[in-house]
């Protein structure tokens, strides 16, 4: 039998069931990735992650900006939004959540509505970054990931305002993925034939014109770095 | 002494220090708020909250949509994203926080750079909606929040539909609001005389124009209150 079975020349099945007609929109609607590819685009896409902490027991959820230092697979973000809590628990998981909106989904039905989105969900214990060498290069690592160019134009920080900044660390070892794409999925079924309007209304965010500082002296144009942002940057 | 003191006639102290030269800017460009008016304010151009719950003493950040119900200060979310910890810990209390992102304020040195942004705190024990009028009305609020005119125009839930829904409802009593805006607040130090440039980049999010799903058949347009939000409707 073994070595005359039908089935011999058949690729080993994939990790995943392959979608039927009945699953394919819902598989392609929303899904989890196990692909870094896939964490490192959403971290890429954004700037700004939703952290959050436990206090008390009590979870507690602060917006604040971040950078990301890919090959050192390290997340890098100011201590000071979590320094209550740190203190506290300073071996305590924190969620960092990273999530892009892409659309608003609509359905021909209320309960198939939906968005669009792309989310990242990283779980670390955060290592507060003490020496002087790493505190410049992950400030270098989340300046050059919210405003590219910032770090060679501005002034770098001095001896003393390194002493005042709080930077944590958090590996990307421990993340998960989550997207939804495409438009909505009951056409197929009777409320596909009631003759309603059904689709995608996308959510774009983008970066506007610079606006200058109103105390800026008259004849300093804005850089090049900054005005190249414009141009298909997302925010 | 009492009848012909001076101050008689003074208005009594304001419950915020006025600011003076040296606190001037940073009060402008980062504050609390206790302002109802300002809270709504932020629920009302969003519709994207970050829900934060306490898993195993582990906080989870995850996104979801939520609808305010402005008259009764109760704001609403689908209850299956929270479900796995709600289970666990019926009477916690979550974060729920709800940000907007408008600018990345870039100074003339790294230490000052920021991002200008409105964001929302609001901590509350979540009820599981489970009588039917409310549940309608919860999805009602949260269907027309998101997306305005489409509680009319798509099919409303059926009772099937209700059975499988998770809505929670959260008090909209405890909350705290923190705001930034305005230029860098570094012109006025001797880092105004550097001859670098400094402002701010504006970061938009808007709705674009809808899109038809494509197993829609042909001559349903896009209905009006869909093609109106495009006009001047922040995501």
């Amino acid at each position: 039998m073994e070595a005359q079975q039908p089935n011999q020349h058949i690729q080993p099945a994939p990790a995943e069931l392959a979608p039927t007609e009945r699953t394919r929109h819902r598989r392609l609607r929303e899904q989890g990735s196990a692909l870094v590819s896939d964490l490192d685009g959403i971290l890429r896409d954004g700037f700004v992650c939703h952290l959050g902490v436990t206090v008390d027991g009590t979870p507690m959820v602060v917006p604040t900006v971040y950078g990301v230092d890919f090959d050192r697979r390290t997340l890098y973000l100011h201590g000071s939004v979590a320094s209550r809590s740190l203190v506290r628990a300073p071996r305590a998981t924190v969620c960092v959540t990273v999530t892009h909106i892409d659309g608003l989904v609509l359905a021909r039905s209320v309960f198939e509505h939906g968005v669009n989105y792309r989310s990242a969900m990283i779980y670390a214990v955060p290592r507060q970054v003490t020496e002087e060498d790493e505190l410049l290069h992950g400030l270098r690592i989340l300046t050059e990931h919210c405003a590219p160019g910032q770090w060679d134009y501005a002034r770098r920080p001095s001896a003393k305002e390194l002493a005042a900044t709080s930077l944590l660390a958090l590996p990307l070892d421990e993340a998960s993925v989550k997207t939804a794409s495409g438009p909505p999925q009951d056409a197929d079924g009777p409320d596909g034939r009631l003759g309603l309007w059904a689709g995608v209304v996308p959510v774009h965010t983008r970066l506007g014109a610079p606006e200058s500082d109103p105390a800026l002296p008259e004849g300093i144009a804005v850089p090049d770095h900054v005005t190249a942002w414009g141009t298909g940057r997302a925010g």
